[in-house]
């Protein structure tokens, strides 16, 4: 179960999150699965970059089943535990705050994780991304300049780009495409995928955002506290 | 003479400037001259944090007049090119992207300049806060929880907020205030004032911004390439 809208930002945000398992965890193992999971999955969302004042994931247990017997037994709790964080860390910016679309941003080829995750949330945070989703315009220029400004290692003449698996910038150069087809796929999805290479490595994130409409500033604007 | 609108992003963006004077200068003393003045000025302004490609602050010299003889016209010197150049990057932001106010945003008392400027950047890049100052909503708790994340030192004790002069957060406290005057005067005002004392030490910076409007979103979804 998760809960959040607005100020959500990385690192976690306004947000409540509740995990339940039977596993019988010491809290030790218990904080240090979930932590591992959030890392890939709840820190990883952003839909305004305002980090809240108000976070919480739980993991509760029953202890009702016996622990992981083995390190394939933990492996696997562990990538179970990660990918149910992440279905429901990517419901929240789905839902974010006069969100029309979800946005996808997988880095790969970056010096390090660390830097593909810098190029992520540099692209996650730029409001010039975010309402050339909205506008459906495969704006690739928008997005390879976030990625410039990050301060991460990349290497221009390999950088590839696609937007929803069609090719829009490739070695370094802007690609030739039908920017009515790939325009008409930006609208009728309402998953956008951004699939960024770097080439200047291994490295790689994933980071999931929404875009940003005029329902988050008439939200935004209109809301008193 | 300088133009922009958007894509303007900390530490300059799609920005054009160019200064003149007749003042006969070596080409390094101008250099130094145009970077101290640009680091407090054209590189405190932002629009949507975008960084662009594309910036250039030309310093043209006709060499008509005798250079400063000595420290104290020196320093005037550059004092006044630093006055104009905040004059003129002041006139972005408030010329930006749909744009209904110009921000200052000027904090002080942090531990170091630097980390002042952290926290005006932070303040200066949420979208949260710049909704709020589209709404003229006196939303303290964006303004101070953008400070918070900044990771920069701060000490709540001794933080102090006001806007428009008015104060509404004090030793680490919101305080009673007439919402309707402060949101009249945010309504009012072209230019909107957010002057914040985090109470860690004698660091300070000013950084200027634009709000985040309909207009904004709409000039970005709809604007294509």
């Amino acid at each position: 179960m998760c809960k959040g809208a607005g100020m959500i930002g990385p690192r976690m945000a306004t947000l409540l999150g509740v995990l339940t398992t039977d596993l019988e965890l010491s809290p030790e193992q218990a904080q240090q699965a979930i932590k591992q999971a959030v890392d890939l999955s709840f820190n990883r969302i952003s839909v305004d970059g305002h980090m809240s004042t108000n976070d919480a994931i739980l993991l509760l247990s029953s202890g009702k089943v016996a622990p992981p017997g083995n390190d394939r037994e933990w492996s696997i709790f562990h990538d179970s535990l990660t990918a149910c964080c992440i279905d429901l860390a990517k419901t929240i910016p789905n839902d974010g705050e006069g969100s029309s679309h979800l946005i996808e941003i997988i880095v790969s080829g970056a010096l390090t994780n660390n830097d593909a995750e810098k190029i992520a949330r540099s692209i996650a945070s730029s409001n010039l991304v975010k309402t050339a989703i909205t506008g459906a315009d495969p704006n690739w220029g928008r997005i390879v300049s976030a990625a410039g400004y990050a301060g991460a290692e990349i290497n221009i003449a390999k950088m590839n780009l696609k937007l929803n698996g069609h090719p829009v910038f490739q070695a370094g150069q802007p690609v030739l495409f039908d920017e009515a087809i790939v325009s008409q796929s930006l609208s009728s999805q309402r998953q956008v995928d951004i699939d960024l290479v770097v080439g200047a490595g291994a490295g790689h994130a994933t980071h999931w955002t929404s875009d940003l409409t005029y329902e988050y500033v008439r939200i935004n604007s209109e809301y008193r506290t």
